[in-house]
Parts: structure tokens; sequence; C-alpha cells
């Protein structure tokens, strides 16, 4: 491992980009910026200590001292160039939590001390319809929290790392009944389907169908339930069976490849979440038949691949929807961890030190996580 | 053209059919079930004369001695196999309109010399949660008004033919302010667009975006303006601009293949109703972007191929669907044409009689109509 990676050879901390309206705030003593980072797109599952440096400051940030970070499966896709190139040195992470360590002058929503988590997204332009309407996360300018870049040019890195910067919008508070560990996760997997769950009308008297039961697909079948939707789990492991009614699935249906599955189910779905990663063998026509009239088919996976091709037929006979949704806004975010606090919902998760990265994402990779792995601090 | 095809050598009139309890009800002298059919596969534009047994009478059914009918898209795609095989002969023709004369005894909404019209659909189970939740267009054991099948065995025939028999369910009554050849197109090309319309929120304050212009998409535009929305009209056809504009276009937008024309429209349209009737060229990744957050790209157009593939991503950006819809209910069939009579709305259409169907299918075929054929009673 190497402390100087990429050019950038001095140490970043907040003390050089303070600027004169937060010098009040409380400053902590240290906050050093470094992180895990792949540095060479061919070894990437190779990770190096870098430091890096952080968000130009503002008075509407937050910095948080990370103590938790999720291993999401947008880290494999985005460090295997699955959704294309991405630059170098790069620390991904963006299931981050963490104690508050200082806040702008203009912040209103945390003190230092507090726990706050920061998930996919980390900046956006404030002022468009989206943002307007609390669909910031589907601002035109939004900013990734990590491969990102600052409309100054600095780059975001992400939460496999000792700390993180944000604007208030984008860091949402930890319920005191919610522990970290079980936190972090929600913040890019959790909110990334609790959204469309809240959107799309997940509750009393609506059969939902979670395809996919991994890391996104065990939230979904964990908020579906919470919301009081019945839950059809859909799964192609015979062995998860057990664990996934243990989530609370009312039907859990083993799916193959030709869709017979689907059959008995014709037009009883009002809503399927798919966390499909992959493209192939993916009887989609199949799938949307099981939609009741205007049922709404959303893939929150997003595959390398094309989805399969269907049809305008395929969605006639039901007058159905295929789409998509992206992660979830601020007020979601908060409703999903008081959701989660209040119910005692807590994810399936295993532990390991960030510096076992490695180990982490090559599992996440050959799908071999139930259901999502927690980072924890060992650089800071 | 022959009278005897097919092995139907008798000829059908109701008298044969008629159930003891509706003896009572008016009958007229001579319906004879007679239509212009294509009778070869392989002759696709060629009609002949046949005589065909209608639907057996039941105490809810209405006939009809046929006055008008549209030449739909449907029927083109139909005779040219473009959908799969058919069954010959066949009459094809959906967009009927006509006088009542006849109807059961359990029929409320009817009688003899009303003007009466029928759509695409025929039959319904009239039991299941779609039927029961005027969603009858999505009822799965519906009957398609020809090419179909009844219970009992009996073929269903169109509209280039001299009457029909339906359920009183499908039959809708025509407001005496609506001429029949202006109402008969809009039976199942209006209604196509007008359900998806209402159903998704077409109205003020809503910038919908009409792609194609031709029968389905004229009617768009037509009823997208009534119903209070900003219409934004895409044509490829230069020449269609004029009339595109004195249906009442609040935009209209020339496209290209390659999609350039979407890019200033980003995130603009709440709805788009594509009546495009190929994928080939069709930039499909590129209207999604047009829609605003959780807008809709509705496909009435209902191509021989397959849509252009489409990645999972291009549904991220804006949390957006695409979708299909299929005619319309018997409520919004009236509603419809209640508007139509209320605001004056007349369709583009051209008139033929009934025999040059070959003219009138042959134009379709290669795009050359403005904007809708009708065929007039010569057979009865």
């Amino acid at each position: 491992m190497s402390s100087i990676i990429g050019g950038i050879k001095k140490r970043f901390s907040h003390a050089a980009t303070v600027s004169a309206s937060e010098q009040t705030a409380p400053v902590p003593a240290n906050v050093e910026f470094k992180g895990y980072a792949v540095t060479d797109a061919n070894n990437w599952s190779t990770f190096d200590v870098i430091h890096f440096q952080p968000k130009t400051w503002q008075d509407t940030d937050v910095e948080i001292a990370i103590t938790h970070c999720g291993v999401c499966g947008s880290d494999v896709h985005t460090i295997t160039s699955g959704w294309g190139s991405f630059p170098t040195p790069l620390v991904v992470g963006h299931e981050i939590v963490g104690k508050v360590t200082r806040v702008g002058a203009k912040v209103k929503g945390f003190k230092v001390g507090d726990r706050a988590g920061v998930g996919a997204q980390i900046g956006a332009c404030y002022s468009c319809r989206s943002c307007k309407s609390d669909n910031e996360q589907y601002c035109p300018q939004k900013i990734n929290t990590y491969a990102g870049k600052y409309p100054d040019g600095v780059k975001t890195q992400g939460g496999y790392s000792t700390a993180i910067r944000a604007h208030e919008q984008f860091v949402f508070p930890i319920p005191d009944k919610l522990e970290s560990r079980y936190a972090a996760s929600m913040l890019c997997a959790g909110l990334t389907v609790f959204s469309p769950l809240k959107r799309h009308g997940a509750g009393p008297g609506k059969k939902v169908g979670i395809l996919g039961i991994g890391g996104l697909g065990h939230y979904a079948v964990l908020f579906a339930k919470a919301m009081g939707a019945e839950v059809y789990a859909f799964t192609h492991s015979e062995s998860k069976v057990d664990n996934i009614k243990k989530m609370g699935a009312d039907h859990v249906i083993v799916t193959d490849e030709e869709g017979e599955f689907t059959k008995p189910l014709t037009q009883e779905l009002d809503l399927i979440i798919s966390t499909r990663d992959v493209s192939d063998n993916m009887p989609l026509n199949m799938y949307l038949k099981m939609l009741w009239v205007h049922g709404k088919f959303i893939s929150v996976g997003l595959p390398d691949k094309p989805l399969p091709q269907v049809m305008a037929f395929d969605f006639e006979a039901n007058g159905s929807f295929m789409g998509g949704s992206h992660i979830g806004n601020k007020k979601e975010a908060i409703e999903m961890l008081n959701l989660a606090a209040a119910k005692g919902i807590k994810p399936w998760i295993e532990e390991l030190p960030m510096k076992d990265a490695q180990q982490a994402v090559e599992r996440v990779k050959r799908n071999d996580v139930k259901y999502r792995f927690i980072l924890t601090q060992d650089l800071a």
C-alpha cells in the first residue's frame, strides 16, 4: 500500500479551506481525508491507501468522521468498469455513517457529535424544478458521492475512507434507536427500494413482488412488509427460501429462466421491484404479465447490458409499465430511517474491517453475500 | 367476388337464433350478415363478399345495421399477418357506427333506431376483477371484434360489413350532435389515445407529447388539446406541420432519427403518447429523456417488431416509465364521444364506399392517409 498516489502529494485537512463565516464552529483536531482506493482499473479489487482532497468547505456543509460504510453493487459495477471507465485513484463507497465533526455556519439540522449518514448522492444544483419539488435525486446536475466532480473541479471520493464532507441536504440524521452498522447500507440499498415502494403505492391491500433477493432485495422485502403490503419474493436460489421467509415475505417463489413461475400470478401484482443486476436469462415479458392493470415493473438493478427486448404488445394486455427509480430524496431517507428505528428493522449484514474491502468486493462480484457487507473503520 | 366462401354456405339471419325472451322485441325485416372479407392471407388486400354467422343472439345484445366503418392500422397489421396468422375468411373493421335494429330483453341503454357504435372489443367475461373495475378492456377473456371467437365457437367478424351484434357493454351511444362519419374512427383510434390521456393525467398544466401524427396521433392532438394540456406534436413529416398546427398543437417538432430534437426538451414532458407503428430508427432512449420525473412513455402503436432495446439506466435519470394501453372502457368511450360532441371535435377523414376497402388498406399500409379512412355502407 502507498500513501502517496495519483499525484496527490500533500495531506488535506479542513484547516486549509475553512471559510471566515464558520471559523466559530467547533473544529476537531485532526480530520484527515484518506481512504482505500482503486488505483488501477485493471486491478479492480486491489485497494491502496491514498490521501485525497475533500470537498471545498462551504457554510452549508457537514463533515463526518466515518465509522461504517456498506459495500454496494454500484461499487463493484464501477470499479470493474461495468458502467464504463472511471477516474483513478477512486475511493468508492456510498453507504456512509459516522459522527459529525464539523458543521457550517448555515447548517441547521446537525451539530458536532451527532451520528449522521451520506448515501449515493452528494450534490445537486439546489435550484431546478427537481430540487424544488423534493426530487433532488433527479436533478440533472446531481453529483454522485464518488467518481463525480464538484463545479470547482474537486473530485468526489467515497466512504471506504476516514471522512467525508457534504452539503446538509445530502446528510441524513441517524435515529438514536438505530445502530450505525444497521443504518449504513440503508442509505443506498435501503433508500433505493424504499423510495419506489413509497412513491408507487406499496401499502395495505397491495401486492408487491420483489425480484432478486440480495442486498437491495432483502431490504425491499423488509420495507414492503413494514409498509403493510403483501410481499411476493422471487429468487432463483432455493437455498435462500428459508431466510426470505424469516425476512417476512408472505410468499417465496423460486424462479426459472422460462418464466413458468409467472403464470399462476397473471395480473396479480400491483408493483414489482426488480433488483436483478444482470439481463441474461431474464424473461421480462413474462414478468410484465404478473402485473395488475397499470402495474409497474421497476428495475432498480442496473445491469451492465441492455434489458431484454420487449414488444409494445407486452405492455398492452394489462396497460403495464416498465421503468426505473434513482435512490430517494432526503425526506424519504428520514422516513425510512425512522420506520426502521420504530419497527426494529435490521438488515442482514456481515461486518468486515475496511482493510478487507478486497474480500468484500470480490464476494459481491460473485454474489456471495448474505446480504450486505459493512466495512468498519480501521484507518482513522 | 364470391358470396359463398370458406364453407359458409347458408345465409344467416337473426331469425334462426332468436331466444324466447326477446321475441317481443321489434324485429327488422331482413338483417343480412355479409361483409368484405380477406379470404386468402397471401392476397391481403383483396376482398370478397361473404355471408357470415353472427354472434349467437342473447338477451343482453344489441344488433346494429352498419352505416360507417373506419379503417384502422390494426386491420392492416392483421391482414398482412404482421401480428401473426389470422383465420380466413376474415372481415376486419372495428370502428363501427350504425343504427340499432334490434335489442335484447335485458338491454337498458338502447332502442331500435338509435345510432350506436362498436369499437375493437366485442366481449369479455363480465365477472373478473378487470370487468368489475371498469377495466373490461384488460379482461383476460376479452374478445376482439374480429378474428376472435365466442365461447360457443362462433367467430367474430368486423365492420366492413352490413351488420354486427354485440353485448350492450361493448355498444356505445352516439351523441346527437356527432355525425356518424366523425364518430366511427373515434371508437378505436380515438379511444385508444383518449383512455391513456385520461388515465395518466392529461389536462391543464400538463405537457403532453404526441409522437407520430397519423390516425391515432391526430386524435391524440385533438383530445389532449380539448382536455386542456399543452400539446407537443412530433412528426417526421415536414409536410404535415401546417396541418398539425391547425389541429391545435401548441408546438410541432420535426423529428430526426438521432433524437437531437429531444435535447431541448429534457425533463419537460409529463406524458408521451407514441403512436409510432414501426420500431426501426426509433431513438427510444432519447424519447425517455424528455419525460419529467416519473413521466410515462406510452406506446399505443403496436409495431410488428420488438421495441428498440434500452438500458435500465435509461429510466434512472428521471424515474420514468415505458408502457402500454389497450383501447378504453365504455365509460371513457362515452366521455370521449360527449367531449367531441360538446367541443365540436372533428377528425380529419377521407370517405370511401366500402367496396373500395382495397384502396383504403393499401394506402394505410404505405402511410398515405390524412388521417383516417371511413368506409361507407354499400352492401346493405
